[in-house]
């Protein structure tokens, strides 16, 4: 099965995955079945064969010696590899040309604690510093290990904008092919980002969900044979580079949790993940164990997990999303379920904001902080300022609020309200009246 | 004269620069005339009282433990504050509110290098990673601790667009008002970069000269009291910030010296402040003393210095810009009788390339190694390719190309060659019929 890509329901075959157990991931050791906990050797395939769960990594970590292992991420490489002892990736994975993202700052953010009335101290982990500015570097980067590991020679996946920009440029450094699928109706900027990188850009002339249905049809045709789809059948080596905002985030805390962490919901991956990647921490003991609580944000328009959370259930239903959040526009969250356990197990929440709370945040984050933040990330802090002032979130403590994006890709939102204070012509005289001096 | 801005005339008298000759900026001792060598205590002006030759700053540098220096800078912080010794700055810069730019990637461009002939090792400094993703941050970060010494309350600049982005960033960090004065005529991109920070966004009416001519005026205005220009009044501070590439490039080397450096112009003060880091790295024992040679970039639409080291001139005449390198764009460069003077002592040399030749760099760097850099950046690697192709540059040496800027700041440049692969319906016969597979 090397090299091949699979069809939805060849995954439920046992003998697929046999071909594929040598390969060498560092220390992930199987997939398992986050429903029935059953494992399966390592190969490109995403469902559980018994219960058609989702898989994800099980890894044999490094246990006994955290200080050690402190110390030798501490000397690692300034990009996520130097987490590799606690990723599916080779341990040479540094010396493999790829975008080496991640390790971006952890701001102490203290002008907008004081807007926000939060004495504690409250960071933004900034992700908009990743090679193409989104947290998508990190997650195509392990996919990229899979690829290589799997012998797939096309790296390919479906989406609205960011990720295929990722997707492009990590198949540029690696020399790969990559060929992405988008809708026919995105943005500029967002096709642009797709196409410099010199791969295949096929636009669907349909919605986001054609191009999924169509991405799972090619998977399962020969057409797509040797194609490896970032987000489907990579999707569990994929998945796990969000832990890696885990990972950093408590490093440069001086390895020590956070009490309070909020995050964005797209899929809910990237919280399901973060929240994995902290308990990794625990079990290895490079952190010590003690409560911290996750909070989810989505926005209004595209708020199935949070009106999940507040009517109590646990069920995730369906929405048609109608938001400036296009990356968190994912009305059939995969992960919705596993955010409300999440949630509700660590005391956290999930919540959601209107457009217009968006905009102002974006506006409140770049005016106290200087970081010009992508719409999620207005969803993010939007949400953040809601909690506080509900009582939901302990000002206090410790916070972390996640910015995934970077506010050049969704300029749109802010365009109307980000112009000139004034036009004037050049002299002393009219700059006076304005009055701006 | 603290917290006051400066007439360009009362620059010319000692009185002016007393009162802030207790100012703490670390090792910077004084200010000193590029042309005759006059020393002046450190404030803000910009130009020799005696012969108004620009000012730079003088140190004292640390001498005498190079390698307690290089320890001692491999465990400061993930910034350019790791070299704040060498910086105009105070030693405990890295704690106060700020944008912590740089120590951006150097990256091992093996795939641009095979397509380029290039068989010794070739990097990209890719800059793109700042906050703001421009090199800029790294001079406003200087200019903004210059600001704070002095007493200035209002951060301002004169602008074609990165530079007011990343004023407005840096004061809004650090809770500093800010004022930027831009063309009116700017791309939508760079005026909301400008405006999102929430400081004030002036348009002038009229050219970018206009515009500078204008800020002139107001430094020596009472208008202008307690305003920092970062290019104008607080110009020997700012321009320090471009040394940190130096620095950092041969830290990513290894504490080694790259054989060949290729560098864009607009003023050109990056290239000459490079190669002054260059110089005080070999002076403090950083690095080892050997031959480097320094290359510089403009496109032949604004080519000032290009022309005039082809022809042999000292003089650089000044141009009327008309190029896609906005950033590249100034007519009358200040520092290009220093650039001709370093590219002719180190063996260097000055080269120019058309728009259509900035576009293909633009896409050769985002196919091969997944960079997507601004049209300067299209500047620096097309040249880069020019000179290799005329033995200007030898092919075999290590070589660091500066890519100054992010592409998404200049999407115009590529749009029209960077759109979909093909649009089809949601069909794999109809991606089959594409010949894409």
């Amino acid at each position: 099965m090397r090299g091949k890509g699979l069809a939805p329901m060849s995954v439920l075959t046992a003998a697929d995955s046999s071909p594929t157990a040598s390969v060498d991931l560092g220390p992930a050791a199987a997939l398992s079945c986050r429903e029935c906990g059953e494992r399966f050797p390592l190969s490109p395939i995403f469902a559980c064969a018994s219960c058609f769960g989702p898989l994800e990594i099980a890894y044999d970590l490094p246990s006994g010696d955290p200080e050690g292992l402190r110390r030798r991420i501490e000397a690692g490489p300034k990009s996520i590899w130097r987490y590799a002892p606690l990723l599916p990736v080779p341990a040479d994975v540094a010396t493999k040309p790829n975008l080496n993202p991640g390790l971006t700052p952890l701001v102490k953010a203290d002008r907008l604690a004081a807007e926000l009335g939060v004495t504690g101290p409250l960071y933004v982990k900034d992700d908009s510093g990743n090679p193409t500015h989104s947290f998508k570097d990190r997650v195509v980067a392990q996919a990229l290990e899979a690829a290589r590991a799997f012998g797939f020679t096309t790296l390919s996946c479906s989406s609205t904008g960011n990720l295929a920009g990722a997707v492009g440029a990590a198949a540029a450094r690696a020399g790969l092919r990559s060929c992405v699928f988008i809708p026919h109706d995105l943005e500029q900027a967002k096709v642009v980002m797709a196409a410099v990188y010199g791969g295949q850009v096929v636009a669907i002339d349909g919605s986001y969900d054609d191009v999924n249905r169509f991405c799972s049809e090619l998977i399962g045709d020969p057409l797509g044979e040797g194609w490896g789809f970032v987000n489907v059948n990579l999707r569990p080596y994929y998945a796990e580079g969000s832990k890696t905002l885990a990972f950093e985030i408590c490093e440069q805390l001086g390895w020590r949790l956070p009490d309070q962490l909020v995050i964005p919901i797209a899929s809910g991956s990237q919280l399901t993940k973060i929240d994995k990647g902290l308990k990794e921490l625990i079990a290895t003991g490079l952190v010590e164990d003690r409560p911290y609580r996750i909070f989810g944000a989505q926005a209004e328009g595209c708020s199935p997990v949070s009106r999940a959370f507040r009517d109590g259930h646990d069920v995730v239903r369906p929405v048609k999303p109608n938001t400036i959040a296009k990356s968190l526009a994912i009305g059939n969250p995969a992960d919705g379920p596993y955010v409300l356990d999440i949630a509700r197990r660590t005391g956290g929440a999930v919540a959601d904001v209107t457009d217009a709370q968006v905009v102002d945040a974006i506006g409140l984050l770049a005016r106290t902080e200087g970081i010009f933040t992508e719409t999620a990330g207005g969803v993010t802090l939007g949400v953040t300022r809601k909690l506080i002032e509900e009582g939901a979130l302990d000002p206090s403590l410790t916070t972390v609020v996640i910015n995934s994006g970077d506010g050049l890709k969704t300029l749109d939102a802010v365009a109307s309200a980000a112009g000139p204070t004034a036009t004037i012509p050049p002299s002393l005289d009219a700059f006076r009246q304005a009055g701006l001096a």
